[in-house]
């Protein structure tokens, strides 16, 4: 009989489809080495009872309790990891304010190597409690700060792709926070690529470079340039911001004279790799573009209801086939956590769907057939990303890495309202998703290993 | 020395004003017999030492930990307890299909009074982990289920105003779920008074009973003229439903020629205690007619996302001098915590100043002036509940009673994220606000009585 490193033995919900979920119930989910899925057992299949024989008491052995679960570890796409430092502050003023006024200045302690360890530190740690197992961070400018951040994922376990950040133009950006010059930025970001890639042998569930520029408004256009060579060269992923708020769509639209998509584009910086944050302002070209060329969107409803000004229409942009994942946006959404923001994707696309001004009459108020379901959000918050960053993540599915987070829906403090001993599974599924909190994440694991536990 | 029954040492954060918050440095907070808040002590106060001196070294003090904060109890003014058992389901269907496919189901199980005691001593013991004081609930048809429900709030130390729901008209209700005739319904509801204000006489913290139309489209006039009797009668609260959705209002309209505010206003069910529900719908003449009635909104922003069709102009119904609080809408609101929708009455808000079609021009998409700050929905999760309700409840200041929760931010599974041990005291409230888990509340008191706690 093939050796398993590990085997867990009960019920997972995973995305089947964007639209629906499925069941595995009472399954085996044999792990090897490796940290992969390499044999998922139903309780009809023969193998099943000898499976159960030769592992059911070894330590090897995981047994969910009664009223655990299982679901594939969230992917964040989009995260301003020093941000943490001011999240739930902040949140009063338009974008470019914000970014000049809070923003650069926090971001501008990241030099202190001391402070962003604190901060990284907890954030990392915070994300895994929050059942975050893959996390596309921004850190700051500083590339030994940057540096440090991809240390402490590969530390504590999380999969982590991590961009030092490219704001050079002096025009736009505070002297006392920018990159020295176009030529530093470049050189910073190829050698913190190389850097990453060597840490990355290291770490068993992968840690990657990420090219990043912040968003077009900070960035010369040879900055820009460069940075889509470099992400060509070493074929790594890139993230940016793309047409978040009127103002930034409209600054775009008047240096190129062309929508953020297609000056990105330009650069070589949308590619199958790529995840632009946000893009509530693409227009059916832009998004045509995102879809051709393989770019995902990382999509943050939390923080577009604070800095966006409107709300993306994800369920038409996801017919157009792209790749959609969700972000928290720290610190411009508040809360680090992806179960908070699946919620709020729900709630904003029915805001959307019915529209807001209730002195309007129906017909005029929204937009029809915008909303998204439930297992849509749970869709983005797991396969979705996995397939916004090409990676194996994101499904409880063979060959798919064993990232999972073991939801407790009987925790004594944190009971999910289930009376019913003979719960509908789906109605079970729908309670985890919108009720779950922190505390309900018993044990978290990516790439095999436990890198959580609540567990006594 | 005047005898104090408890004495809590530590700092405390509450509305001033809607838009300020005041803080209570390092004070000390004297509790009488009556649970009421009889002293509030300044460090700088010649009488702080003495009372240091007196009460520091003795089982009635209670000195908050470093990285604790005391905040009002959360009052919730809108909750449909039965409700608690679908929580997290059924968030698809409109409004009127949802009542009949999924909770009318649902309440008319609550005739078997072991499955009502299941539920309900599951909610209450919810919502006191999760800070909320005081309750506006919604109980089913039933008369000795919804007494349960007082008696469970009575035990449990909540604050519970509670109605057994009328819903007679046979031809808008389903045969197995209604009052059996209008004047089985109306002496129902007098006998549940009676039994309410009975229990009240042996509750410290009050038990109130509530004359609780479902809605107008659910009740018959003869019914609704009964309950404004009844109301006037018993000088009780009470509580409905009011312009909520499109097809609410406009039933209303269909039904009496004029809008849902004035057809209550002629049954007598709009008075200085009346809470309604909602009121996204409310037009200008309505809102003046809540006004000069002292009528309140319970504001309930994540039902309002699936069920409301349009984001309540909250800020400009304030303006008008409406009381306001807040509301979870068990479980048209699936999230039973008052932080979680304060945190989306910001963000709703937010979303109807700035719009939500992006294919509009900005300034052709929102409403102006339409947000509301986290200081405006703390105050209506707490002084503006208690001031929904004409209780001395939701601020920490003397003469009202002590009912508070107490925040740990330091909580090591829980940490919120402060990195300055100076961290300036308005941001820590904001990230109590943006950044609380039912976790980090520790204790939670009412009428001077320990209600809840985490405390190993």
């Amino acid at each position: 009989m093939k050796q398993y490193t590990h085997i867990f033995h009960g019920t997972a919900f995973t995305s089947k489809s964007a639209k629906e979920v499925q069941q595995l119930v009472d399954y085996l989910f044999c792990i090897n080495e490796d940290g992969v899925i390499e044999k998922i057992v139903a309780p009809t299949d023969p193998d099943y009872e000898k499976l159960l024989d030769a592992y059911g008491e070894t330590e090897n052995f995981h047994r969910l309790a009664d009223g655990q679960y299982l679901l594939p570890g969230f992917v964040d796409l989009h995260v301003h990891a020093p941000q943490w430092a001011q999240s739930g502050t902040a949140l009063d003023l338009p974008l470019y304010d914000w970014l000049n006024t809070y923003t650069f200045p926090v971001e501008s302690k990241f030099s202190d190597l001391d402070y962003a360890k604190d901060v990284y530190e907890d954030l990392v740690s915070t994300f895994l409690a929050n059942g975050t197992t893959t996390a596309l961070y921004f850190a700051t400018v500083h590339k030994e700060a940057s540096l440090l951040l991809a240390k402490i994922c590969s530390e504590k376990g999380q999969r982590g792709l991590v961009g030092k950040v490219v704001m050079d133009d002096p025009e736009q950006n505070p002297e006392y926070y920018r990159d020295e010059d176009t030529q530093t930025a470049l050189a910073d970001t190829e050698e913190f690529i190389l850097a990453v890639k060597d840490l990355d042998k290291s770490t068993k569930q992968g840690v990657y470079p990420v090219v990043t520029p912040r968003f077009i408004p900070s960035c010369t256009e040879e900055a820009l340039k460069g940075l889509g060579e470099l992400a060509t060269k070493y074929d790594t992923h890139i993230q940016s911001h793309c047409s978040e708020s009127d103002w930034e769509h409209n600054y775009v639209r008047d240096r190129f004279k062309k929508n953020d998509a297609f000056a990105l584009n330009d650069f070589g910086l949308l590619r199958e790799k790529s995840v632009m944050a946000h893009c509530n302002f693409l227009e059916d070209e832009d998004a045509d573009l995102f879809a051709k060329t393989g770019t995902a969107i990382g999509h943050c409803p939390l923080s577009n209801a604070y800095f966006a000004n409107g709300v993306i229409p994800i369920a038409h942009f996801h017919k157009k086939g792209i790749d959609i994942g969700l972000g928290t946006d720290i610190s411009a959404g508040s809360i680090p956590s992806i179960f908070d923001n699946a919620r709020q994707a729900v709630v904003s696309s029915r805001m959307l769907e019915d529209g807001v001004n209730t002195a309007l009459p129906a017909e005029e108020r929204g937009v029809p057939n915008a909303r998204i379901t439930i297992n849509e959000a749970f869709y983005f918050a797991t396969a979705g990303g996995g397939e916004s960053l090409s990676l194996p993540i994101g499904r409880i599915e063979e060959n798919y890495t064993w990232d999972v987070q073991i939801i407790d829906t009987k925790l004594p403090t944190a009971k999910l309202p289930i009376f019913n001993a003979n719960e509908d599974l789906y109605d079970v599924f729908q309670k985890i998703m919108y009720l779950t909190r922190p505390e309900n994440i018993r044990e978290v694991w990516v790439q095999g290993e436990r890198v959580h536990s609540r567990a006594k």
